[in-house]
């Protein structure tokens, strides 16, 4: 590393970050954030790389806190082919860091079978070093059975060890779902560890009874997947896991928030004050029923794609709901649940981490219906944030951030295009935005001060990312001070 | 009987219908309601037995919709005593007509080792033949398992062959409890068959997790049974199944709706237009946590009594709440549970079958607080509407309706009394409502033309009551020419 | 009058009151209901004349409570011309009882150069006396200034002389419209006096701002009358109005209900518990804006028809919500707001008073969207108890009520027909409804047991309807021993 | 100025803003920020002063976005008397300072009588310019009349020549309130010139009623303003509002919102989407009814103080709605609404520009019930973004912004103390928050670059403080890409 002041500087960025917007400097060193200002002097660029911004937003690198990499495939009409994703650490970071993301949490996922949290991790982590990460990169931890007696040990080396400070639980799928009880057992103890929980909620129930009747009328084409997953079905399964949260009074994040009466009851309990929070992702932003049909022929499994669980929305009604949600703060992270799977697989997910920062930025940030630091809340610092990664990621703080950092294109400099699936850099045979027109994009991607791309090439390598333990939520904490309806909270819970 | 034209005439009432209050005459020929006139000509009097009302109210008979009677005991902290109801169906049925009441439903009730519905009626009606029963009754059907192959028929005959048109199931305890998957199954067969399904709605995984944590606390004792059965577990389980019954497009009752939120949840499901329908019971409009802590020593299982489940509410807002929504629909039965077990057993559940129509008459219509009409709907015509039993039930309909009817006392004929236990015909050693003051109770109580009660003393005899094979609900229908929204309602499944 | 038992006996008929439907003969005696029962024997019947139903549905006379007879045209752009009503009290109650219905109330409307209400009231009884009415009426009279040292004693003398019990007043039109702080004055009066308080909630302040900014742009046709009158005009009145009301601690019934934002605010008030109405009239349940376009010409005033305020919805679900409405409880009253002008004035108004009945018989009964019970509730019985004229009238009581009895046709007798204005027995030259189809119809129509109608002919005369001094009313009380928030009831206000 | 790189550092501080939190230094140049950095070498700090902040807490200096100063008094039982508000642009922004708030915002209040906006302004301005102000301010226009032709010229002049592009309106108080008409013409006015609409929200008919009943019964005194001041009158008239905003697509921002009802109608219409904004104030947090009481003796005028209007809340469950409304984004802003009036003439509204920032400080960032970027949000960016003077104020950006900042004391090295007026700076004789403790107050604070205010020390001079011009709102922007209801919004008129 040079002796100089700085490493690297960008000048002539409007810097954006999750409260702020505004044109000034950003020197970096060793990696990290060094210092902002005004401008600064020959003496303090010395012989440090500068980068133009040319006037264009400069954003912290975008965090993916939902992505399924290497992923065993358990779930999903797959499941009997024994698939696996398309993508693992290699493939799916090279896609993020070409989409402007510097980071990403992907799962790592207990099936029933696997009696160890800790073996699970290992395991996953074996696969990340096997092909090394092009990004930082860290686990949440998926938990399909509740074993009481050894859980606890394993929870707190997951936390102490890895610095893994969440975990997510299913209320759906028949290898992964468990019990409201085992729900509300799990949570309290998310609570005693001060980790926190990430809610898949559909109701398992409603779907095994809705594809029973789906399969007794022979509906079984793929484009009736939604019909099987009902949006109430997500309602229905967010208001119930809620009531749970209240009363173990610890806080939740549902994941992929696609159905309006899931985004209203999220919304209703932060009304009241709950520590409640919620994730969306681009294709319940950009995607309809009606797309599903596109992608599938009506009778016809062969070439079935984009089978998301839930499935977007009925129509522009259910995206505006969603839009509104990304403005007026229900939604505190937006993520590509990137869960890549070649079509053959019939898959039950569609890939996106490439496309996530693009779309919003295109459709969110240049059409007016969110504002720059909104963009960055969203995209990066809410992530850091709610998952204990700040001010590491999701921010430039000077001394404290890691320079983590995407420059985006001057207004006007890149030529509109049309989006295929060639541009991208994923492992997967397609992609749900196909056709769709993008005027920017990330035209340099930098993980600590390196550039990793630049201009539609890449110019890093799988080993550049690191692993990160993680530490506390900065927001996931229960409020402070709030009253608590004993019709609603055991008190006598808390009060130990 | 007599070959005048009247049996027995009810002049000076003023008669109360679930509709319309006024001053006329009653003339009762063969049991059955034969005229309703200003007044009657001496001719058609003859030689009927005439009832001076003395300007009291007279109301048709009460019927009690909700009541345990000779069932075993299959849950509570009693059950490993084997214990049985206290009351069978002689004196229940006598306490009922005590109470003003001529008609019940009670629970047949199947249990997980039960393999056949109608072999659990036909027990249950043995031990109605047995001891006979002093008024009319029929029964429904609780079922605890779904077994698909064997049920359908079963469900055909019960309609069919003894007209139960009613079907119970439960989201708790484990002896009893459906999942949803099986609710919605369930309620698919309802809709089919036209009938009403009925719900107890608590949540059994809260109510588990919340008494793991009570018993790990050593909080066993059985004032803190409240405390495992918060009211956000009732309102949970109900907002749940109405989802199910939305899905499912049936109309559901639900029992003994205690907590506010579920109240709610029901309000705004028929605000919706949803054929979703309410019950409560006298114990949740005149008990609190409260009396639950003055009818046990807070350590001493010894004298406990009235454990109902659901509890009744923290306060008198939640009393409030419940008269609030007798007064606006939100109701439309007004039960007892009636649940008679000698304190001995540590029941969940109380009495009240006798006192049920005493409490509403002076606390609700005396009071302001109910009309006179709806005093005769919530405990007489809303039943027989909601439950088949319609015209023949719950109404005075000349030629059409069994003569059943409660004359009440005149305005300050009856001595204000102070209740006890020893008022009650019941074969239960408490009241909950002991020292409670009365004003008014029924002085006469007329079933199918016969006095079987008059000022205090029973006349009839334990054979007097008969069965009753009901029809479908004049009520519970699906509603006709509703939008459904496809973010709810599978419209698949539905257009059959 | 006859000496026999009867004058009239109406056999065969299927007989539907507000909570009761069954077969059953009814027996009239000089003009009032004086037995009802399974059959009468022949000494019984004597030479009373028999009228066989044949197993048709015998209903309580329709009663109208919102309709303008013989009134001045003081709003709308038709005030310059002088226009008054089309109908008089003639040929208004004669279209009524072409249409099922026998009692109307009538408004007496104060303008705001009128000093006494009571002078208003005796110019509009000579108007009446003039003519004669085909049926029973009765006025309500409209306040548009508050005296307050004159208005009490009027007040007083309206109640006690006239048995006018329920005063309305206005948000909107410069001619009519009061101050909230009015509004609360004249509630507090109609408390004190025990009078229900009729609201016409549309915001006048929102609908002069709209069509000043609609005249600015020259969209001045009556097609953009809907746009001068958005619903949520009302909505917002509505809200505001309950406000009031709350706050006096009196009931309010709101007319012609057309918006779901209003219905909404009103179902909300009422499950809260207040003592909040609301009525709707057919124009809402049948028409929508596009019959708005149909029935005028974009540009041209001259054909204009159907200017009702507030205007009909947007489109079904519209609609929907109001059938929703009088389905689950929210409405308890369907009137015809019968505002009879001749197209060449451009009416604020649209006829109704003979369609009412046969609208929802056909399109609300027939169909399956309501009961029985509920049609004769909405048209007759909840009328007669909000305003003060049950038990004579909305009841089938002996003794009590007159016999006032609509008789339809048997299913499949009448033919169905194509209604055109040629029909109706208003002196107004258009139906809104021109064109739908109507497969039953009153087929008698009997005031007080004089047959009216019969078959399609007038058989009365204008003079055989009689003024009617009403009472209090049934429903319209403040609930008893509701708690009051002291944040919204000014606890002190009440405590007199 | 100093020729060096920076005139002040200040080193070990925690700078906290909007959305960020750590430990980082701050360099000053000019006035302005000029970079931020882990650490200055000593090259870079060269003869700068250096402040070491010792590990507290550095803020953005507070700004205060709804002071009166200078004020005529209009309002309230005073007006009579000719009063004044005790503080004038020196000593209330004196007692800014000494609080920490380096901006403020003050009314230049229109009457009745005022033909020309512009002449209120300059009058205010005089005001301004002969004592001088400590602080950096500017105005909000009070518009208390609409005479729509002059208007609008002025209303360009005020955005143009002076930078006040926020109007303020009444709903209540005659010589301010505007009808609803007037309100939607102004809303129209302040879209077309970008300006942010502030509402006075409290019904103005409903206090003037309750104020006239209150009068008949003798209830006079002081502590029974607040019963003419139902909560319920500010929840009616904010829901009024925010229809009308609706209707116009204008953005509102709610000033001094206190109400439970108002902060729920505010957080359903942002829900909604809407550009609804919420202001609540110190008061609100910490008093409540009880104090009103407290302050006055009940018949006693001599000595009333704290008649803020509208007034504080019923108990404490009024003041963790508003708290929860802090925590969850409901409210943008957190003012002070100084009021400073001396008790002898019964003011409306109380003192509280000092203790503003240090009452959020101890009782909501020490307490952990809002974060310190919170903090920053609601006390200075939410303000500077609001009213269009980001990023000069209201941020910590490097050439962007103003050196406006506060230096708190390091954790335990103030000696908590209990308030007495003494302390406080303004010429208010009382304070409302009397015998409070604090245990944290402004150490220093800072106006571009000077420090005004050191340890309990005045530094700087009435004149230090500059009047500023402001630009348009970053926040109160309409919502791009939204779908309108055309039941709620005309939209005719936004296609222009
Ligand atoms: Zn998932
Ligand atoms: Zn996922
Ligand atoms: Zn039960
Ligand atoms: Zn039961
Ligand atoms: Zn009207
Ligand atoms: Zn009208
Ligand atoms: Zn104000
Ligand atoms: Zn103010």
């Amino acid at each position: 590393m040079s002796s100089s002041r700085f490493d690297l500087v960008i000048i002539n960025g409007v810097v954006a970050t999750a409260a702020d917007c505004g044109s000034y400097c950003i020197g970096i060193k060793d990696g990290k954030i060094a210092a902002l200002a005004q401008a600064f002097s020959p003496e303090e660029i010395g012989d440090a790389e500068v980068l133009d911004a040319e006037g264009a937003y400069v954003t912290p690198g975008g965090i993916d806190a939902h992505v399924h990499i290497a992923q065993d495939l358990t779930t999903g009409p797959g499941v009997a082919s024994g698939a696996t994703c398309a993508d693992d650490f290699d493939t799916g970071s090279r896609s993020a860091v070409a989409g402007g993301t510097t980071t990403m949490v992907a799962f790592a996922m207990q099936t029933k079978e696997d009696p160890s949290l800790l073996q699970v991790v290992e395991d996953y982590h074996k696969r990340a070093s096997d092909t090394g990460c092009w990004i930082d990169w860290s686990y949440h931890i998926i938990i399909s059975r509740v074993d009481k007696d050894t859980i606890r040990p394993e929870l707190d080396a997951l936390v102490k060890d890895w610095g893994i400070t969440s975990l997510k639980c299913f209320t759906t799928y028949d290898a992964l779902r468990l019990s409201d009880h085992d729900l509300m057992w799990l949570m309290l103890e998310a609570r005693r560890l001060g980790v926190t929980t990430m809610m898949h909620a559909e109701s398992g129930d409603i779907i095994a009874f809705l594809t029973e009747k789906l399969e007794e009328r022979g509906m079984t084409a793929p484009s009736f997947h939604g019909q099987s997953r009902l949006p109430i079905a997500e309602g229905e399964a967010t208001t119930r896991a809620i009531v749970l949260a209240e009363l173990v009074q610890t806080p939740v994040l549902f994941v992929h928030v696609s159905a309006a009466s899931a985004a209203d009851a999220i919304r209703a309990a932060q009304s009241r004050g709950l520590p409640i929070f919620a994730e969306t992702c681009p294709q319940y932003l950009h995607l309809t029923h009606a797309d599903l049909e596109r992608f599938h022929g009506p009778l016809c499994f062969e070439n079935s794609k984009m089978l998301c669980s839930p499935p977007p929305g009925l129509n522009d009604d259910d995206q505006e709901h969603l839009w509104t949600g990304l403005r007026n703060g229900t939604f505190t992270i937006y993520s590509s649940d990137h869960c890549p799977f070649s079509f053959k697989y019939v898959p039950n997910g569609c890939p996106g981490i490439e496309t996530r920062l693009p779309l919003l930025f295109n459709y969110g940030l240049m059409t007016g219906r969110i504002t720059p630091e909104k963009f960055v809340e969203l995209t990066s610092t809410g992530a850091a944030k709610l998952y204990g990664m700040y001010p590491k990621k999701g921010a430039l703080l000077p001394g404290l951030s890691d320079a983590d950092i995407t420059v985006w294109y001057p207004e006007g400099k890149l030529k509109p295009f049309k989006l295929t699936n060639e541009h991208l850099h994923h492992d997967v045979d397609y992609t749900p935005y196909e056709g769709m027109e993008f005027a920017n994009w990330p035209r340099y991607t930098i993980l600590r001060g390196k550039i990793m791309w630049k201009e539609g090439k890449l110019l890093g390598k799988a080993g550049d990312g690191l692993y990160m333990k993680r530490g506390e939520s900065q927001l996931a904490k229960s409020p402070v001070g709030m009253k608590k309806d004993p019709r609603r909270v055991p008190l006598w819970l808390h009060d130990e």
